[in-house]
């Protein structure tokens, strides 16, 4: 099923309009289109509604947020709930400050969101403002071990039934959820921490496949993080040993680039809770 | 000649000041440095003239344009033209949005641009309001086929007439061309189109071109477009099977970086019409 | 002793708060990673000064500075100083334009920086007013000689009293230096200078260093130095003959990814002053 989905973004070339940082911009963009999606960036608020009409599906990530474009996520939010198109959001550093926290805050009060990526921490702001943010990266005190597995799995099912998107929580384990179903996914390389970006490319990539695949969201998010995952590992095999994060980095693009939708079916390693 | 050209970048290294967007900029800068030039970004009013002036030419790309890089566009360009600089529009996604279109056309009516270079949508929609933007790619409905390449040509021509710039059109042929003569460019490979920034990266590089070589703009900006392509064809001969868009992307910008002047007298694929 | 400061950085994984630059942003990130830190990017204003507060670090790049970051630096600079956070300045393109001479001055002025790092001709605009800085590299006519190197010394020596700050001139030979003592590094390999951004990501690396070794702030940005010298010398040892810039860049930071402790303390190469 998850091949037909990437199959689809190959087919279909969704144009996802990102608001995202500019650390990990271009990163997200390779990603899209090595998935087989195509991106835009554009964030002035005299653009931002007009281009998301023009696009499938609209990422918005507030990794670098400031006051020019905090406006612009919210003009593009509105237009893309209009129109009926996938929005994600990706609450980059919620719980770090208060312009963060409240900015993912309000967003959540004012856009339908289809779906909502983050870490342990940022979705623990989000969904009971206990979470504690170190930076843009989960805190030890927030990861979710096996043993906490299906307690999780509930936490991130009622996050979902609480906004009506499908809510993705990145980790060890990852775990995608609508209020009834997790999908809890164990694809991906402890060293993906070490690149930075891999959530954000994430965030854009799984854009593209809500876009190309309506009808089914979670399991279009779930592809999405089985496809980043198994790319982390695919990348990981290819390592020499004078490699590191720079060429991994890299390397990953490079297997979303080249992943087929029978590797990924056959690469996919989730269950269901 | 070509090779003449990118001899001469070697040689007076021009400092590029470029006001560009956050998505391919690293890669703008990094070409300029592999083809023998040297960046600078500033998109501030208050130094975008003054940076302009220490600077041999300058590279204007609407691609995230915002509120406070359009007035910086103005600045620098009428500055830049008082000095004699050359200077070149890349009008990213001109014809996706308003605010894109508006200022490519009024940057095209207050500056005398040496050189304009896009896709072949977004030149339409500058010559004649007709082009069908989808994005920051050029449309399907705009491409330019093998027996159309003669009305394509004459359509650069009068676009480069109308406007006293070079026009470059980049796609699977590219256009060069003046008001009287038209350079008609094959080199390149179609998964150039896979990577963010390929056009970003070959109007900085153009740039540098044109301030090196001030006597022959056409020549010096079909030399640039050979470059770019010939670069992709020799990147693209090095991928390994595990290779993706993303190493292609640093395995371009590494063939300018080692191309020769003789390597490209000989690679660079032609024809005037 | 640098190699127990680079274990220092993995030890203890500081968290670095840049304002900085969005052309070379993504390099500083990942190689912040690489080193062993963890980065976070944030420049509005209604969270500089928050972001900081939550950080180790403080690194404050000028190189794409506008009207809403300059505010930024100041608000953040202030709060890293009121919690004694180390706090950097990479004063890059001092010289070249007002807004960056007067910005970088006006920050020496209200914020105590624990160094700075520049290249001869920023540096020498901040001391004196004297450097000639060609767009964002340094000017020929200020360059460092083996034969000043002695004046060098005692010239960077006495801008480090001037200002309290541990002062950091990068160039064929680095100079480290505080009021009294100065690290001559000879790591390195001329070809950094054909990567876009390898000083950003030395200050960012930088700004790591010192918030791990926080009581021996000049040896700890030597240290700093010796370890993207020796990355570099360590990755262009690596390249094949088509590899060129671009895959030069990601080598380097691969190199900081792996680079232990051992081949550090082995492999810088320095005297004192």
């Amino acid at each position: 099923m998850f091949g037909k989905m990437l199959e689809n973004v190959r087919n279909t070339c969704p144009l996802v309009h990102n608001i995202t940082n500019y650390v990990t911009v271009n990163d997200c963009a390779n990603i899209l289109l090595a998935c087989g999606g195509s991106p835009i960036m554009a964030d002035d608020r005299d653009e931002a509604a007009e281009i998301t009409s023009i696009c499938n599906a609209l990422n918005i990530n507030i990794g670098t947020l400031n006051s020019n474009t905090i406006p612009s996520m919210f003009l593009a939010g509105r237009r893309a709930n209009e129109l009926g198109h996938p929005v994600l959001l990706d609450p980059v550093g919620a719980g770090a400050s208060g312009l963060r926290t409240d900015t993912a805050r309000k967003l959540l009060e004012e856009i339908r969101f289809t779906c909502i990526r983050g870490n342990i921490s940022e979705i623990k702001t989000l969904a009971a403002g206990s979470g504690t943010t170190k930076g843009v990266d989960a805190d030890a005190a927030d990861k979710i071990s096996e043993e906490d597995l299906d307690s999780a799995a509930a936490y991130v099912k009622k996050f979902a039934a609480e906004t009506g998107a499908v809510v993705v929580v990145t980790g060890a384990t990852d775990i995608v959820a609508d209020s009834g179903k997790a999908y809890c996914i164990r694809n991906g390389h402890p060293m993906m921490s070490r690149i930075t970006g891999t959530g954000c490319q994430l965030s854009a990539m799984t854009a593209a496949f809500l876009a190309a695949n309506t009808d089914q969201p979670l399991e279009a998010a779930a592809a999405a993080v089985c496809t980043m995952g198994y790319a982390g590992e695919l990348a990981h095999a290819r390592l020499s040993e004078a490699d590191g994060n720079s060429s991994y980095r890299n390397y990953i693009i490079d297997a979303v680039c080249n992943m087929t939708p029978e590797q990924l079916e056959k690469g996919a390693k989730y269950e269901v809770r």
